[in-house]
């Protein structure tokens, strides 16, 4: 397929009569289908004030767009349009590794040049882009006379509901987005309830406001879902909460040392605000808007990382099993139990080991405040070797990936890494796990505010110029930055497998996954760490994973990421027959179709595997079984695959029975229909390989 | 348990009336709980006579028992009993390997010595062992006076059968038991139509007679199967068969070459006659009969060889992908493909590798008259370093299975042995797989007389001097003799896996391990090489396998042996979650037991793997479909085992969807209970461990 960019310029339109209820002549864009139509108007008293509909229903609701300024009057209306524009593109663009190939990236783009209409006269513009799927827009702080750069004390984008949705929403966070998700009527958030969860280690809600991606379902049957692209040099931002009046607002991440939120020299774009809309749930998955709101990659060749599965020294440390520290007397990160896991990993088709507590200092992390300058990156534990693992792993076939726990002192990791990287190229270690537990130092300073946005952007940075790439844990959330930096390969940023080993509150319900898939999955890729086959997880009588063992597998297929962990211990894999689907699954895509799936209940995903055109398919349910119809049409016509069905016994349950499962080996072609019952938090999993001729 | 020999000196009762038909006073022997029954006596003309009886029923009607000697009269009568002892033995002996861990040999054992009544006055005796499971006998030549030695020309022992039994039969080839059996009325045997098979390098039919193991099924139900035990420096026996008499009389195998059929020292002992006797089919299977008519191990320390698992450079010969011979420039037999091999050995729990075709030689065999000193065993084709290979393997925990085919010229052999199994002992291989392929050189020699026996027990002595355990194929028949020579470890004697790649005939049919395990596998272990997952044989357009692959795995459960080959290319088990049962399946047993079965039909047994206390169970039906239940009270009562189930797919047809299974995994205990689908060609298998508490 070749690849292409094509722009045409469009008319303006400019509505005169009858479109929306402001004040002043209308400036409308459709998306190339028609699907959706932004409406851009300036109210009577000159403020900007967008509406968005879809299929000439209302989504949003008239919304006003204003910004406040430390030093500066707040631009708050008597603005006019002096300038605009309307282009059409059609673009084509090829992913390194991920969840197709080729992306289209076909929109409507209109740019509207405002401007105060007296003293101080300043400008800016709105850059809106129409797609089929959804909406977004970004504004353009222009050079002002006189001033060289601003501070933005708030952003202040309404989000005007249509009604009162039901949504699924995690609390507007500053520091963490670990927290299980919400399904409530809009006017029923209440984030500030989810203050002081006792097992994170650094949370600040101070509003009722929603991190983002944030979806809802309207009366309608229609899907939206609210959230942000290419967050640059920016705060992230929040959504607050009107629940009497059915409306969010911008709210953004500040930083309490510095006292704003963002600080940019001129001229700059603020991060895309985006609109997901789609008629059904699957669509919102199927969406490219976010990445396609991305710049293009900063890399032509990105070869020297591969996308894997792996294996790793950390779930033993979540069971109690070892400890990261030297001083416990139980260190995980041993020459030994590395060389075990390198030794099952390349037995088994997986080729990347993650080894956490390999370097000193983690006697001095969670608990302490002082920890600048504790880590150092590159000194082992006596007990580890690293070469000498480095060394047996190439040997098999199996990279690590190295891991460096910041424990939220960003200045000294900007201090060490180039010496940490530098280690890292010397060893042809190609990935790194970064971690951020903890409040981040210096005090006043949150994860997802700006400075810490332009931490986490260096680093990406520094591992484009050392051939790294970065799987970023406490992280700022995923934008789609992964086209511009695909060195961003996975992340963290939601609540993931680790809760289920000591969560107090119970672990992860069924419903986690199936609500993650349609909320942070549109964000881009999770390092989520499926594949635990000990599900009752013997070593930890309070605790257990709440899915079957088929569910598990599944999300190899539903999960989007380029590394894929099998997180459980190799003794709980031995024996398992059903290990042979972690053995066999791809981790990069031709091609992704959701077959089908409801936020919340359940989902069914299809995945193409590059080069070998195996296709896998995944699906999982929340805590009520469900039986669903999988129509094999997306395969080709003209061949005949070899299915490995890996399925919920008939009698699987995720409270009592999880590890009960069924394998079938058949044949379907692009006829075949079947149906499966997914057990209560369960699922079910397929391989498909071409018979060969 | 310990170990315990007892012996109790019993009254030897003589009948006086109405015992059997004889006219003399007869001798009864009991079995410990009366079940088998032998009565002895000479007839009219003082030719000795014997009769048995099942729980009051005639299973041998009176036999006799005579002898033909070169340069001497024959024993055909006119005999005397001289004297006479019974006693019980209560005997508990320990397997190193096999089947159970704790063998009883349990038995009553008269000794009669007869005498002739006139010149030469020749004595010798016979000892009858009634068993509860079957009744078993032999002869011993005294020293006589003059004479040193005898040369026989024929022993001639009668099994006079009592009806027209159904017969699972092989002809009686002097050269190879690889015949496909057949299912007939015993006055319906014609062996001398299985004559000049096309696909058998040797093969020679003399006689309507059949080879043992042989079984029957009486009109009441009973199971009988006839053979021999401990053959030593004696010729084989077949047992012609006269299909209007409705009896059978001992034939054996002889020497063009020399002129005789037994020649040897006195004094000595025939091998017993054995004739295992049960209610069900099943029984046979469980009865340790034959292995208990051997002596005691000549070893007391057998711990340098280690049951195992293994793959090898083989079937793709079959498949005609490589071949033996460089000459053909597809040698299978390279450095890498064994080291590709041990990789995949080495990941999956599989601790053996056979490489055929390593040594120069193979462009001179199969075809060649002339093969005496073609193999040497000691000298590689230049592509494969066989230090090498052996140094790879070591690190990654697979030992070589050393490959020496003789091509039936055993004098060759012989003289190279020492050279041979002394290179094997310096790199550290302790076993050899053997091959008599052809017509045996000498001329006139056929591998199941004498001479050969004498061949194959040499090479059995040696492999205990040089540590060296021995897998011969196209062997003489096992008679357990592994009671003695614990490194007899397994052997063909059958028509193995590998017809179904080539056979004109169109394969195994799906009976044939049906019938084998009632037949061939009553001798002691076979080396079948299960393990087909290809059953279509891509390479092979006109050959498949007619069995599922369910079938394929039952048989790791099902067939005896300590060595058991996973044979097929490592391609095919790749994406297979079925293989899972191959990693974890055992290979040694504490305990067997036969849940059920009908010879020719289906059987299902259930075993308990030494050490790890894990119990595995197998299924396999023929043509038909067939339902079974399994109640799992052979568990132990206290626990619970997780189950890994893998049965026939809905669909699965050994014709038409071979490759169609599914798994499934659940738990169960000893109160379980379960109805199987042995889908027509099909099967299951099921592991069985522990839950760990």
């Amino acid at each position: 397929m070749k690849i292409f960019v094509r722009f045409f310029p469009l008319l303006l339109v400019f509505c005169i009569l009858g479109c929306s209820s402001v004040d002043t002549p209308a400036h409308i864009l459709h998306s190339p289908a028609k699907f959706t139509t932004i409406e851009f108007a300036l109210d009577e008293h000159g403020v900007p004030v967008y509406t968005v509909f879809f299929k000439g229903d209302t989504i949003i609701r008239p919304s006003q767009m204003q910004f406040e300024f430390k030093d500066q009057p707040a631009m708050r209306g008597n603005m006019k349009v002096v300038d605009g524009s309307i282009e059409r593109v059609e673009d084509n663009w090829e992913m390194p590794w991920g969840e197709k190939r080729y992306v289209e990236n076909i929109y409507n783009e209109m740019v509207l040049d405002l401007m105060e209409r007296q003293s101080p006269r300043r400008s800016f513009s709105i850059h809106f882009r129409a797609y089929d799927d959804g909406v977004a827009f970004r504004y353009q702080f222009n050079d002002q006379r006189l001033v060289d750069s601003v501070i933005i004390l708030e952003e202040r984008t309404d989000f005007n509901l249509k009604g009162d949705h039901t949504v699924w929403w995690i609390p507007g966070d500053w520091d963490i987005y670990e927290h299980l998700y919400s399904t409530t009527l809009f006017s029923e958030i209440d984030a500030t309830t989810k203050r002081d969860h006792p097992n994170l280690a650094a949370t600040f809600i101070p509003y009722n406001a929603v991190n983002t991606p944030v979806t809802m379902k309207t009366e309608n049957g229609l899907y939206l879902s609210f959230h942000e692209a290419n967050l640059t040099d920016y705060a992230g931002m929040t959504l607050a909460v009107d629940t009497s009046g059915m409306a969010m607002h911008s709210l953004l991440v500040g930083s309490d040392r510095l006292g704003y939120k963002v600080k940019r020299a001129l001229p700059f774009y603020t991060p895309w605000r985006t609109i997901q809309i789609s008629k059904t749930a699957a669509g919102l998955i199927e969406s490219d808007l976010i990445v396609n709101l991305n710049e293009p990659s900063k890399v032509d060749d990105i070869s020297w990382f591969v996308p894997k599965k792996y294996m790793g020294i950390w779930w033993e440390m979540h069971l109690d099993i070892s400890s990261w520290d030297l001083a416990s007397g139980r260190h995980g990160a041993t020459t030994d139990n590395a060389m075990n896991f390198i030794d099952f990993a390349s037995a088994n088709n997986i080729t990347g080991l993650l080894v956490e507590g390999w370097n000193t200092g983690w006697e001095r992390w969670i608990g302490f405040d002082d920890r600048e300058g504790v880590f150092d990156f590159i000194t082992p534990y006596p007990d580890y070797d690293l070469s000498r693992v480095v060394a047996y792993g190439k040997d098999k076939g199996v990279e690590l990936i190295m891991h460096h726990e910041t424990s939220a002192a960003p200045r000294t990791y900007d201090q060490q890494i180039d010496t940490a990287f530098a280690l890292m190229q010397s060893l042809g270690i190609h990935s790194v796990k970064t971690g951020y537990v903890g409040k981040i130092i210096p005090k006043g300073e949150y994860h997802h505010g700006q400075w810490m946005v332009n931490h986490y952007r260096r680093v990406l940075d520094k591992g484009l110029q050392y051939n790294i790439a970065i799987n970023a844990h406490e992280p700022i959330k995923a934008t789609g930055l992964r086209r511009t930096y695909p060195n961003a390969i996975s992340r963290e940023g939601l609540r993931g497998q680790e809760f289920n080993a000591w969560a107090s509150d119970g672990g992860n319900p069924p419903e986690h996954l199936p609500i993650v898939v349609f909320t942070r999955m549109l964000a881009g890729p999770i390092d989520f760490t499926p594949g635990v086959f000990d599900i009752s997880l013997k070593q930890k009588p309070d605790n257990k994973v709440n899915t079957t063992i088929a569910h598990q597998l599944a999300l190899y297929v539903v999960i989007n990421s380029p590394i894929q962990m099998a997180c459980d211990l190799v003794e709980n894999y031995e024996g398992h027959p059903a290990f042979q689907f972690i053995r066999d699954v791809g981790v990069t895509w031709d091609d992704t179709r959701v077959l089908g799936g409801e936020v919340g209940d359940y989902v069914i995903i299809a995945r193409q595997e590059r080069e070998t055109g195996a296709w896998f398919v995944g699906g999982i349910t929340d805590e009520e079984e469900r039986s669903v119809r999988v129509h094999f049409d997306f395969l080709p016509v003209s061949r005949s695959y070899n299915a490995v069905i890996y399925r919920d016994g008939d009698e699987a349950h995720y409270r009592d029975n999880p590890t009960d499962y069924t394998i079938e080996n058949t044949v379907v072609d692009s006829q075949s229909e079947r149906d499966f019952v997914m057990r209560p938090g369960g699922g079910f999993a397929i391989s498909l390989n071409p018979v060969s001729k």
